[in-house]
């Protein structure tokens, strides 16, 4: 490593304190210490791998997907995110692996099954239309190394099936939660839970709904207080932030 | 009135049918058969005589309310919306039965007890800061001639408190749901009953509620079938909706 | 039912009371009484089954209503909205009474003629690019058990065409009125009716009209008192709260 | 002026044409032939001198008239706009003529009575509080050399009221359309008329109007064929666009 | 007509005059005079018949064009807006005169020459891809039976563009000013002109543009005082305005 | 407790099952098992029992206040967020230990000195003008249970700053990131943590700055995977979702 | 020239002063001494001839650029902006020169290597999907006569690869820095240097970064001093404003 | 400074080479070779000591001012931007050199007259009512170290007075260009120049100017290629950029 040899040339008296001085305000940066930064980072987010997979050809997500599993002793999961049966197909002849799904566009080729995140994520969504979201995080939240449930179609105009579920939001350690539209469940899930809600607005809808902007709004302006906001459509997201909160 | 004398003129031969004609083009509207529209808005809107007082100087209400008040036969409730104390004192030395609503600003003087409505008109609203509209709501619906009950402080992120009034929810004919904030309690309530739900964002809140645009996209979005909007704050306009209703 | 069952077994001092008290605690929610509420539900919404077509393959609503008229006793009509002709093809191969509106994309199979409805539900649009959404309207008022009836083409610059349907205006129960690009007409309506007026902005326009907001910020600022409002391009909600309103 | 004498300097060869052309390209721009603009401008203008007195002092509102008032023989009006009674108190020491609108705040001193208008100028309004907006209009007009009248209270939800005044609105060369709210007058007004309409959007509403541009939008959208727009509570404006195609 | 015949049969005795009144209470509209309206309608706008093209088949627009040609001896033009070359070539079929400007997609088929305009419309425009919405307002100004020239491509980046056409622009009796982006082009002309200046913000630009808001609120803005506005691409409305303005 | 009554009612024959059965439905629900929830609620909540001042007179304040201090065994801190020295001067009349925090308007009474959160949560923010909302989310987080620390000033223009503070950073269990303007903090902040980071927008700045909605935007937006976001200028409202965070 | 012939007339008595003065005022406009506008105009601009190739077809481009090329003096560069492959193509049987940067469907014909620009603009992208317009603006840079380089893929979540490049940012004269999303590169590179920034938002993100709004609202309330924004993906925009500060 | 310390005690061998490197990754960061930025931070923004005043208190003005003045033998000029007659009034007990700018509230405490900008950055603003925005700009540009100039009340509606000023438009180096309303100014201004114009969006207006959104977008998309823009109001803010840029 650069720096210890720097040190070591300062002590072996090879070169002067002022020169390594000089030096040390031009070495790359990563060599002054922040490489620790970016370990963390990897550290981070490294229990999956991860492609945007949206507006890249299959030609150039198998090539970065097979740099990732270049690196044989990795037991990252690889994610690519908003696929489609055509990158998927390019990418199963790489890895026999790689399990489509097709609602979301998710890809997982799974190359370990150690679970990082303390207790359960529980993805709740309320419209069918809504699930394409719900599924890149539940997808995406197993990748990043957590058990992950869901609970799919509980609108709060039929609360009664939401609340049949009553015991499966209880255990939860932290919650997703997906809506469009009017975006009123995580104010009524939050509000029979004590864990952390991670709210989700989806771009479902028209008219009024403006591409996700009401359920947005509905979400910053919730009337619970254990409720936080990631953007529209960001299932991945969610399922980053809910990882993150899963492994403290 | 002017058209049967002109009808009368032509039978007597006074005026020749020509003339008739012409004279028949330019008479005021009203004198032709659309009195009868301007009748049928008086009978719609007349169970209550309303002053918009917001804006106006305890002078100009004291006149309007006068001229209401000459009218002596009359059974027509009176109604100030947006009213303050110094309205209030004014009007008040005009008549004794003046009562003011200090939260919503309304005053009513009551001079009919008859109920039009067939129904009950019920007010549910979310927080503690909803309750001014909620009560405009409320006093405008019984001074327009119906039976009116509110419940008030019942989030959506405590169900337990709403369920608990299933049976108020159930007998109302028809439902205003006044909310802030997130503005999901009218999509809550309609999936609870078959009666339709006016529902009245309010400018409560503060950052992204935008002054009650957040509500609005909520309840415009709303999944329950059985919702429909007025403007923000108007809990006046709510109960004059609600009330069209009562009286089918 | 379980409850029942649970209630005679603590009679028969099968088990303890105290057992019984946690296992109420534990049951699913709609054993608790909420069937009710679910009955309620189908009840209100019943008078038919409804698809919403957009987004669905022909091979998803096939199998949706295959489902729906298994339930051979069933009298509730089948309603299948923004549907298209290949997704009518498929459906009609179901039923040969599927019916295909092609202005609106909406199918209806018809099981029963019923009509729970009280008066009649008047659809009324503006402009000819509004007929969509306004036959929309006009078909799920008419599957939801209402009679219904409809005037196209009455715009507010030209004001006689619209004064020419007194009659039929004044005659409806509930007035259900489509405009885009201003938004006016549910304004001139509702001031020539005592009905209440449901008005559904369209996204019909250019320009400043915003995909319909100019037309629904209108509406919700109409100077008349009748006037309540549903989302952008919404006829089938619409219909729906005519049909809930109809039925009172 | 400077032209002619460099132009008499050249021809008396006191000046090579290459000096006057080039002190042609750096004279003041107004004296190489563009006066003509600044007067048409003023021209245009002139008939009324205009002082926007809003944010402005009595002090400086009296400074400024009593230049206007120094050219004794302009025949020319003087308008102040938005003022107070303070500004009114401080102009009127200054001229006995100053007469104050006190409803939308204008000042006239009038000076010639000239009328410059080949017709009328009618002001059309919708609810009361849209009246100081219509009033600025209506004495703007006047000031500017119109002969103006005003037709108010007239709203879209009360035809009757509206149809009532059909000879006075034929009569008009020129309709200024003043509402707020729904912004529907204008449509209404252009469909019974061949004249211009320029409709000025008032910022009079709550709510979802959005201080004007419902009402705004609404107008931008008009589905009548003569109706242009001026800025939100632009009386004055729309007075100018008014008084300038009187004028034609 | 029903009331010369009503009042016909008064004279004659035929009926009573209680039941004259109460027929005429009932008469559709037009026959009670309102006719007159819809004449002045037709008079206003029917020196071109017109035809919005945008989303009508081929077949649709020549049902409707052949109906128009059907009334053989109307010296009415005929104007379809925004349609293509499908469309024109079944037009043409119908039509040799039938002229297609493919910029702005406009059809004309020429019937009358007779000019009532009483000056000259002029249409100015910023920017070359300005032009078809420019040409819209140009062949639109024209079949309303108006003299139209137009002065394209003058941006107010490069001022002596603008400057060099001062006689065109002083001449005009009206003028259309076309302008996307920053929309500045109406306010640089209003002020070397003393004609009405109509403005037209196009959708032309991109990112901040957001489809010619830009332009439409700078031009609502404009401090020259001669400049009202119509819609976002609305080059045919402008065109109507100014035809409206230069036939008074 | 009005279950355990009936059903001792039932074992004892008192009633009939099937009395108890409907006696069951009308039950308040909180009756019915859901207490539980409620329970959860002031579990979750209840660390510390707030007020939200805004809007409240100090008479209104005291009289909550009053009754919070009337459960004497309580341990729970009162928190009374958006106050001012008027209420302040009138709650610490109740008791001696309320304390205030001038810039956020925050009112503490400490009753209890026990930490629930696990780990420490710190309080990032940008500008001086932010440390309002900031102040606020500190003592908000301090009051329920947690540990909390502050490090204030460090915007990204001055990134050394920030860098200097990495440890600090690092060892936090939560972070609330509290930034106006740009709202870029949270993304740098989230780029060298690996902890949750809840991100706050502050109303601070002005012009472009839209009340918010620019940092708003941002952070929803955010490049960095560990970022949630709550309301503009919800200080309270970060601790809340951060010490529901810290306690799992 | 004809201003010179003028004078000559005028010397020569050919003409009379006033003659001459009448036509001065009517010459076209470039007569009169702006034509040195233009020229400017020509020299601030004319480094490169650019053609923007966006909505044109290839024959457009080509005939625009083959009049370009007929000035076979000229050592301008030819810029075609937002071409696609068909466009080069075309161009390049033009010119063999013609070299197309795909990623930007920039083409540029060199024409001449002169760098008027005194230093180096540096270009600095945030992600791999900001690189288009990145390109844009480097490409634009260099054919406008300036040294340019680029530093891609430095976002704020990573700091440490931002500051590895300290040497090369502090170099440059002017940066051109394009970020999406949340749009906090600006800042935090402003932070790090001395010269201006020139800050380009990129329509890049989705749900609410509101094509690109975000990041610009971000970039204009950046608390960098150094900071000024263009249009939302402008970077050819960007590139010609950095040019006209780096050749001053 | 530590890092040289450490060095010297690396070389001595009192400590270890590993102790070092440890010591170095967790030393302040400054001392790790960013001093360096940080000084460049003064060095560029130092010619001047800026206070933000709104917002603060005259004592906590006074405050920071005299720890200012503290440093004796800085050349800084102290510039006190957005303050009032009271904050005024409590420096200038500081400083007899306080000179208070009452229009835009700035106060300049002059300690040096060092020119260091190149050349002249001249401020050219439309309305009377954008003076105080533009007197910001032009008493920081000053302050910073600038030769500056101003032009005031040169509208596009009146183009001659702009004209008029072409040289010394042409003679600037920077411009800054400050408009409300349709912000058109700069585009026209910059068409003129072949300086750099940065253009900064006033609040001044009312109605759909928006609080200078409508100046903003119109600034965005200027078609001139040598504008940038800074936010709303941000005269200041124009004033740094410019002198950035005139330094360079």
């Amino acid at each position: 490593m650069a720096m210890r040899e720097l040190l070591h040339a300062v002590r072996a008296g090879r070169i002067t304190e002022a020169d390594a001085l000089e030096r040390l305000r031009h070495l790359p940066f990563e060599d002054l210490g922040f490489a620790k930064v970016d370990h963390h980072r990897s550290l981070r987010q490294g229990f999956a791998e991860v492609v945007f997979g949206r507006g890249k050809t299959p030609q150039q997500v198998v090539k970065i997907v097979r740099a990732m599993l270049a690196r044989r002793d990795s037991r990252h999961n690889i994610l690519v995110t908003r696929a489609d049966r055509r990158i998927h197909a390019a990418v199963r002849r790489l890895s026999r692996a790689a399990k489509f799904h097709p609602l979301s566009g998710a890809i997982v080729i799974e190359r370990g099954r150690a679970v990082r995140g303390k207790g359960t994520i529980l993805v709740v969504s309320a419209g069918t239309s809504d699930i394409p979201v719900a599924e890149e995080a539940l997808v995406s939240a197993r990748a990043l190394g957590n058990r992950a449930e869901s609970i799919y179609d509980v609108g709060v105009a039929g609360l009664h099936r939401l609340l049949g579920h009553r015991d499966q939001l209880t255990a939860a350690r932290v919650i997703i939660c997906v809506a469009g539209m009017e975006g009123a469940l995580p104010s009524v899930v939050a509000g029979l839970v004590s864990a952390p809600v991670i709210a989700v607005p989806t771009s479902i809808g028209y008219g009024a709904s403006f591409g996700g902007v009401a359920a947005l709004l509905a979400m910053l302006n919730s009337c619970a207080s254990n409720v936080s906001v990631v953007n529209i459509d960001n299932g991945f997201g969610a399922a980053c932030v809910a990882s993150c909160i899963n492994r403290i």
